[in-house]
């Protein structure tokens, strides 16, 4: 299943381009950063609480009756045009089973103990009570123990990685090391507040996630990210190279000036930027066109008019559902926009699908989440060049096959030159984590490993 | 206030560009129209009731009982971030005013009153019941009474008409004719139904309409529309250009290659294109196009995925009022986006706001509202070219000062070649109807009053 390669395809002509592009645009500087910026109530400055608290979620009794009412009173729905799958959104006909199900048979209590199985906490990191699970390994005397960030992207929460923490934190004689995982809520989903004031992107997430970190005791730590979590994590490494042992991404991607031209040169010839069996994964140009043409809308109203939309999504149990299951569905497969049912039994369970919304919808936190497209859309955010600034941190990247863009290798190489291995996967979609656990868990275990050796190999010491 | 004008500003230039433009861009032939293409539910083809019926809106007391209550129990709203205005959306600070003015203040049954207080009525064409108010003025001997299609847009209804009828229907003595007002609601909007199946595009929805008026037994007839009304009342004008005796706009368009590039063209020079004192109108370009960036986010999800979005719409009144109103802000003064009530109450009432809303939510029309933007922005749409086919019909353009886009008077001419008249306003925003309904009222009079001169100039005798 699993092909490994940073071989570039047609070496000599991509590198004279890239010297040629690479004299035009500059590189830009890492941006300033404020380790202590404030993003919640002004009131609240100063008095801040730096404890490590434990935290539960509770589905508490009044959450259900009226989440159920709402659901049993959805109001009648337009029925669907005829035949037309899920092309034109969420398919009417199969939401009275959805909410069904929510309603009537969702096991509300046993699945809030599923959740709460693996301890979690908040603390108040530069005003927002940050939420996350922390498992740390029981390890015999001799074996280090690392710890990994994970970060989940929208629309799903950081239960995505239930299923490789059993993996992740394994104690196995075969390495010298176990790994303490920390799976944190980005600030503004779920249980972790989002900021009262504008300007919140990426870059901003990104120095609160690693001021987390540190309050946990970790100055070095490795990070894996998907969605916008791989975003956020790229931004850690770019900003603290120093501080990030190996950073693993799902979904690895440059948006680059020099990235973004070379990726329009394969257009015409494809065989100069991507090898020839994975070519079908860049193009044709349409295809991608096709895709940000017909499944980008909600990126769109989320970029600029966040809180509009976010206002019935968070009135309206149905809404939020259609909502979040369109793009799961079309992200997962892009051809199950065909499908009346959006093919999403295929791959995940209802349980799973409907503990990710309440995710969202029991601590309210729908807009909140929203907004990380407008802050990270903004001419502030872009003018940054995130993505142009390159970092030293060993990187490892799997590319699963129905991913929403793949990227060449030697492409990541111009952002990430450390870039260990590329996995690339005949299968699986954009939600790799719950769509195949233990596979996306293996290959961070494996890339630990060699993101450990890569540092010895290099002499750097890791303290921990 | 008013100035008219439809000379062009450097003659010569443009002759030449277009010239040159037209010998590359061919006009693309008028489509094939089926004037009895099916759009209701297959079962019922065959046995369609062709007959006229008297038609009440209802707010009965079940409907508005349940609509007191979601507005009750609308659910706990993130607050705006700090001194945002509305750039991230309409302003949640402002929603519950709103909220307890509609389910504890708006006089539902005056309102429905005021509503019912001219005639409407629904007839069945090509399996759909549309709906609209009818009009006509008691007129002596001698007094030729015509016939006039008015057609609103999104998120609008017959209602914008409402305070222009009195005006219209008014019999004087100035003039030979009386006007028979026929407001209809847009199929799919308001009390109108829409198609069950795909492909029912502003060019389906124009057929429709004629046929209306043909069953009211006028063939020929004049039209005036607004949004999406315009819209299909210039397909109309070029479906059937023997049948349209006039057409009046307040939201004319031409969205051409033609037109395009002239536009780009008058990016680097704007006397080129347009008198100086309506440059603003047009340029920078950058302000057309951070409008574009910045407030058609609605018009993206609802032109790819309409049904996703329309599902919380329908099932949450405040999500509908939220993301309504957003739109109603911007599109009357686009700096409205920086103040937090979004200036409505500048311009509107609100029981005309509300009002508005109901034509939504009473029929639950929400959905299939929506799906004219995606029906509109098709591949199969764009085929047609329809802005590119040239239409003889007498054309008579009012262009508000906020309105969304302005046109030059001869770039508008290259499809209608028989515009009559620009009224340029130096105040008004895109609903004209609503905000300055006896201007408005006004124009359209002196519109046709001219259509007709025009007429009778050409010696094309009109068959009413």
């Amino acid at each position: 299943m699993l092909q490994n390669s940073t071989q570039c395809t047609s070496g000599s002509f991509l590198s004279v381009m890239i010297s040629l592009l690479s004299m035009y645009f500059e590189t830009p500087p890492v941006p300033n950063i404020d380790l202590n910026e404030w993003w919640g109530p002004e009131c609240l400055q100063g008095h801040q609480d730096t404890s490590i608290r434990l935290f539960r979620i509770e589905f508490n009794e009044s959450m259900i009756e009226d989440l159920r009412h709402r659901l049993r009173n959805t109001r009648q729905l337009t029925p669907p045009l005829k035949d037309s799958g899920s092309e034109y959104g969420f398919n009417t006909y199969e939401i009275p089973g959805w909410l069904q199900y929510w309603a009537e048979e969702y096991p509300f209590h046993e699945r809030e103990r599923m959740i709460n199985r693996y301890p979690q906490y908040r603390t108040n990191i530069q005003g927002l009570n940050v939420h996350f699970v922390r498992v740390t390994p029981e390890v015999p005397p001799g074996v280090e123990v690392v710890p990994l960030l994970l970060l989940h992207g929208w629309p799903t929460s950081f239960l995505d990685f239930y299923e490789l923490i059993p993996t992740l934190t394994t104690v196995s004689k075969d390495r010298g090391f176990a790994i303490e995982v920390i799976a944190a809520s980005l600030p503004g989903f779920g249980f972790s507040e989002g900021a009262v004031r504008p300007g919140f992107g990426a870059d901003k997430i990104a120095v609160v996630l690693r001021n987390l970190m540190h309050r946990l005791g970790h100055k070095k730590f490795y990070v894996h990210g998907a969605d916008w979590g791989s975003v956020v994590a790229s931004n850690i490494a770019t900003f603290f190279p120093l501080e990030v042992l190996g950073y693993h991404s799902s979904m690895p991607s440059n948006n680059s000036p020099i990235a973004l031209i070379l990726r329009l040169i394969g257009a015409v010839r494809p065989s100069l930027v991507v090898r020839p069996e994975l070519e079908d994964r860049m193009y044709p140009l349409y295809t991608q066109l096709d895709k940000i043409l017909k499944e980008f809308g909600y990126f769109y109203i989320q970029a600029t008019k966040p809180d509009t939309v976010d206002i019935a999504l968070t009135d309206s149990p149905a809404g939020l559902l259609a909502y979040y299951f369109e793009k799961i569905s079309v992200a997962t497969r892009i051809y199950y926009r065909y499908m009346a049912d959006g093919g999403l039994k295929n791959h995940f369970t209802r349980e799973q699908l409907i503990d990710n919304l309440m995710m969202y919808w029991v601590p309210n936190s729908i807009a909140t989440a929203g907004r990380i497209y407008a802050e990270s859309n903004s001419l502030r955010y872009f003018s940054l060049q995130i993505y142009s600034i390159p970092s030293e941190v060993p990187t490892w990247i799997m590319q699963a096959k129905y991913e929403i863009s793949y990227i060449p290798p030697w492409m990541y190489q111009l952002k990430y030159p450390n870039l260990l291995n590329e996995t690339v996967l005949d299968t699986g979609g954009h939600f790799l984590a719950l769509e195949l656990p233990h596979v996306l868990a293996e290959d961070i275990l494996q890339a630990m490993i060699e993101f450990q050796r890569w540092h010895e190999q290099h002499k750097v010491h890791i303290e921990l």
